[in-house]
């Protein structure tokens, strides 16, 4: 983790934001569907798609499987328009609250949201079931 | 990321519950109380981490700060009972329904959820407000 340009106190209880991206300069973001208030999707976010998501008002991360800035939606069409960005207390997680566009899902799957599925640990093995 | 112990289909369609942790071991956990639906906070698990949360029903945490197996609430009394675990598409990230015990909160800070401050850029610059 990088180590952040400020204090506890300031981290925690101030009013400047200094996200603190870990070594690989990534931020987990949680996306949550402002309508509903379930959680959508995890993601993460680099310093560019932090500052293109806070100027454009348009959700945008870091995909790590293509290594790529991402505006969420350019080809599904599942645009998120940024509705509230929120940080945690030490400052290395976001959430985001959004309004989706498109059929209103998240997930490339099909699904609205990515968590689809539950663990299960009936009969003494972990298995995963549909909700 | 670890590769996955199965292909893609596997992953996100099957059955078989195969948590992908990352390279340091941990696999992220986002923690949402059951009863109001809101973000509590983020955090981390390591393999022992999720077992004892599975086995035991309490959720366990694994501290990156204090790099130790850390059962939420020993200290605060903020015990998280977990009612529902769900995984994402990919299997690289958890979402926990909990009922908090004590007092209710889940920060360190007193604040019921670690999520208290919201990011404005009124004015040009980034700046946190509470919430």
């Amino acid at each position: 983790m990088a180590s952040a340009s400020f204090d506890k106190k300031a981290l925690e209880e101030g009013a400047a934001f200094g996200p603190r991206f870990s070594d690989d300069g990534l931020i987990v973001c949680v996306t949550v569907d402002d309508r509903t208030g379930d959680v959508l999707m995890l993601a993460h976010m680099n310093r560019p798609a932090l500052d293109e998501t806070l100027t454009t008002g348009v959700m945008h991360y870091w995909s790590r499987s293509r290594a790529a800035l991402w505006r969420k939606g350019d080809t599904s069409g599942q645009v998120q328009r940024l509705v509230e960005l929120r940080v945690d207390c030490d400052q290395d997680a976001l959430l985001a609250r959004v309004v989706v566009a498109g059929d209103g899902g998240a997930c490339h799957t099909g699904r609205r949201s990515c968590f689809y599925r539950r663990v299960t640990t009936a009969g003494g093995s972990a298995r995963l079931v549909a909700v």
